[in-house]
């Protein structure tokens, strides 16, 4: 039996390409004692995985190896278990499975999606998954929003930006959006109701500019998603005793000469709070989180997008697609069909 | 009667020079009900001054005024109350009465000094007066401490810098310093006993590199007080979870075209805590500062240095002196004697 995988096949120098990967069939072994074979129906692409492929980079995770199969959140069915502690048939989900098509595995890392739930298996990559728990606790816990204050949220439209935005309306907050294009701030105005969406490709120079036009009382906090020239403007436009919540800063990510942000005096006179958070430290919050965001879902409350990429082999596609800004939501890839 | 004073002639464009000031003969205005006439003795210069002296900042504190007197920190000796809130002869200090001879006060912010404790007037403009307390708050309530853990200071052999070493080192930490010059640095290690010092002008680019070998195990802690290059050193070299105390960024104050800090995702993958901080925030906790402080002094556990400019026309040169590195510890002007 042959499993279809992707491994990382060389570094990317500044913007990933298909050339850094390689699909290869390779051997599926026999199942240990302890072991599940699980089926992949989706997998996740996230943005904090091209920090992984940068060499002898001093990271909360070390970097993927040339020539090995990548790893990421997935989604699969147990089809056979020689004693692990899923049974053939359980739904599950984690943060290393992806990336291939079958994942043989001693669940470690992995859990059970409650499946009585009535929300679409993928979910549990997005707002129910890793994405969700990010926007949430940074929100919440980093945040601590106070009803009537003016959030700036960038890469709004992202996964966890589009989720941070409807977070802060549940809590009370007016919400500043940005994003790359107009049919990404129509959908944050007019589907998330936020209260004002900037098309930063548009503002170009004139960020700070449309900010502060846009939050015409400061920024309370700031959820930081892209770095650079974004966190120039907030800084410029926050109120004192601010919080940055330090999330990703996707702008830098692929740029070898990264921009020097050279306001950061603003967080001494502004008494500013800026944290660093990896969602990965704070799992015990799990089931708070699935609690409180499981039932705004169920209420109806969070709405959200998914772009799919359909395959296995779309997967390099689907991750170079997070540096395009053409994805609306969560980008995902499906592996297979939720049922066989 | 005539009060000698500083005032602000032009605002500095880049370091501040003695054109920036004039000295002035005004009227000394008749008591007022409530007022009192206090001689002044020491005056502080201290480096946030600099950011007054900007116009249309958005800051903590409005910009000074154009052909107004200066304020800041004095230390001085009530010869007259008209119904004030102090006794003739009472030593008083604050945080607004300085740059002039004679200050004319209601007494509003300022406190009586203690004269029981045997240590000289200007420790209180010093070791027990603002930079003491800069130091005590910022490094303790924001820096969390732990023992055995790495603290780096910038501008080490400075007011607060030279503070914070030797409360690190009282906490059981271990402290690298930065300073200016090898006299600096000698005093740091000789004097002051800590464990490390780089003179980063003699380091230059090999900044990072000289930090990583004065703090082989990683920095826990970054007291911050200079800025650009200081701080993408310490955001390289710091450890998961560490904490950057905001207090300063002296290099950036004249410069025009400030230099941008490139490492900022550090903040992210290493969960970094970063705390902007005014102390007059935090004039609630000056009782418990002076306690634990007063204790460290009376026992001779804290070692001091003050750079003294005779004269209250020095004053400018003081404060420009701020800014030429020549200083080692707390730049003080003597005003007049400490008994008439």
């Amino acid at each position: 039996m042959k499993n279809r995988e992707v491994r990382l096949k060389s570094y990317p120098d500044g913007l990933p390409s298909r050339e850094c990967f390689e699909i290869v069939d390779a051997d599926l072994p026999a199942l240990q004692p302890g072991q599940m074979l699980v089926r992949n129906i989706w997998m996740s692409v996230d943005p904090y995985m091209r920090g992984r492929m940068t060499p002898n980079r001093q990271s909360y995770v070390p970097p993927f190896e040339l020539g090995k199969v990548l790893d990421g959140g997935s989604i699969g069915q147990v089809m056979e278990s020689h004693g692990g502690p899923f049974a053939a048939g359980d739904m599950i989900t984690g943060m290393l499975g992806g990336w291939r098509q079958y994942n043989v595995t001693n669940g470690l890392g992995m859990t059970k999606i409650d499946m009585s739930l009535t929300v679409p298996l993928a979910a549990y990559l997005g707002v129910l998954g890793m994405p969700g728990m990010t926007a949430w606790y940074g929100f919440q816990r980093i945040g601590k929003p106070k009803q009537g204050e003016t959030v700036f949220v960038s890469a709004a439209a992202g996964a966890v930006g589009s989720l941070v935005c409807q977070i802060a309306k549940l809590k009370g907050c007016r919400i500043v959006g940005s994003a790359g294009s107009p049919r990404k701030c129509n959908w944050l105005k007019n589907t998330l109701g936020i209260d004002a969406a900037i098309d930063y490709l548009e503002a170009g120079d004139g960020l700070l500019n449309a900010l502060k036009e846009a939050a015409p009382k400061g920024v309370d906090i700031y959820f930081e998603n892209v770095g650079g020239l974004h966190l120039e403007a907030a800084l410029d436009a926050m109120n004192p005793n601010g919080r940055i919540i330090a999330c990703g800063m996707i702008s830098q990510y692929n740029n070898p000469d990264p921009v020097g942000v050279r306001n950061l005096f603003n967080i001494i006179g502004k008494r500013i709070l800026m944290q660093g958070f990896i969602v990965s430290d704070s799992f015990a919050e799990i089931p708070a989180f699935i609690a409180e965001m499981g039932a705004w879902v169920a209420a109806g409350k969070i709405k959200w997008e998914d772009t799919v990429y359909e395959g296995l082999e779309k997967s390099p596609d689907a991750f170079i697609g997070l540096f395009s800004g053409e994805n609306l939501g969560k980008a995902l890839v499906r592996i297979g069909p939720d049922k066989v």
